[in-house]
């Protein structure tokens, strides 16, 4: 299942997307939604990010190929920041450029995992219950603020501008991660290709021990990490997140 | 006037603290509350934490004795983690030793600022206008777990367990930052004393940077680094972070 959350004609909405419209349902995404009966055609919409994370948890060096290409080494835990939640974006809306920083701004293709339940220290046999389902994150970066500073590394500044956290178009349910691809097509040509099988950590695994540090709520977001293939974002650079069977996060920078 | 949150007898309620008691509010604290005309014997409650922020930012090395101490540079700008806001936790609340980590774990003793209007890339001329009050924060920190990893620094994880942002008792609304003290006693033994006047970046100024990078929201937190005086708890320690004019936010460590 996919389920989305619109705003149309001035109504927020949220349901599950059939094809062309939204099937609209009322109550908690995470808990007992019911279909309203009503339905929107998707092409009237404005997309919103498909959830609202209270935390926007993200991996750095999760992914062998990058770590071997980087000569990082392979961590013994998940090494995360987060991403401020004011930095949420939708599907098609603009990633505007920083007021406050002029260097370069990367996309980092990626999946990332939503919390369904609550998990506090949860073994990774149980974690995969409270995941509720998966979508595409551009876990947008800039990169040169990252190290301006020879004495801190800013990965809160640098990840956390407003709208540098575009997710979507939707979360879909009921899918095994393992198998996915995340591919970046950058103004349509393909820059990132790899395989969610090649993490260090997987989903189920970053759920049980991030819950390990602390409490995970429905609508939480794990961005798992992305792999090589990143690059710099001029304006008007057109970026889509695409994974077969959750679908293609598209926006411009700038 | 000072705020507070509380839960008395199974409600939680908010309001003004007036000696030893609640004066009970409704509608919202940073934005036309009204007094109900019911109090509550502060006695018989127990406190939350005075907000619930959406985020807390949190400033390294913002104390001009601490950079001279420790041979740090002077800033250019604020250098700035996120605390989880699942670490979020009240005066007289334990904080929890971390299931996930055996090392030394510290108190930090800070002023916090609490937002009270939304701000996006306001002036320093401006900013004070957007802070509503002020509170006491321990921003603790699992010391040995932020240098574990040689490759990447943790301070989200270090610094965002559950339960390791203690703030509070209550915000302070109406007061000059300026002239505070920040005073934090262990076991009852003074362990820091420094002036906010010694600041790097003062609350206006950070306020005003910060929300050039991510906006704030009311009742956001910004914790606005500590100085000298720094050490580790043992399980049974007591943390008094102590600020005239604020009040005293007491936790016992494990």
């Amino acid at each position: 299942m996919q389920w989305a959350r619109i705003v149309h004609r001035g109504r927020t909405l949220f349901g599950r997307v059939e094809g062309d419209v939204l099937a609209v349902c009322s109550g908690d995404m995470f808990a007992a939604a019911v279909p309203t009966g009503e339905t929107v055609p998707l092409a009237d919409a404005t997309w919103l990010a498909p959830c609202a994370p209270g935390k926007i948890v993200a991996l750095w060096n999760n992914f062998h190929a990058a770590a071997a290409k980087n000569g990082w080494a392979v961590p013994a835990e998940p090494l995360y920041f987060m991403k401020s939640t004011s930095a949420l974006n939708a599907h098609l809306a603009p990633i505007p450029k920083p007021a406050s920083f002029d260097g370069r701004v990367v996309y980092e293709g990626e999946l990332a995992v939503v919390i369904g339940k609550a998990c506090r220290n949860v073994g990774e046999a149980d974690a995969a219950a409270h995941i509720f389902g998966y979508t595409c994150i551009n876990d947008v970066t800039a990169l040169d603020l990252l190290t301006a500073d020879p004495s801190f590394l800013q990965w809160t500044r640098a990840k956390g501008f407003d709208g540098f956290a575009p997710i979507g178009p939707v979360i879909a349910t009921g899918i095994d991660p393992a198998g996915l691809v995340v591919r970046t097509l950058v103004n349509g040509r393909e820059r990132q290709n790899y395989p969610v099988s090649d993490m260090i950590f997987a989903p189920a695994r970053l759920v049980s021990l991030i819950s390990r540090d602390l409490t995970l709520e429905p609508g939480d977001v794990i961005a798992c990490g992305t792999s090589l293939g990143v690059l710099p974002m001029r304006p008007g650079t057109t970026v889509e997140v695409a994974i077969d069977g959750i679908g293609t996060l598209k926006n411009v920078y700038g």
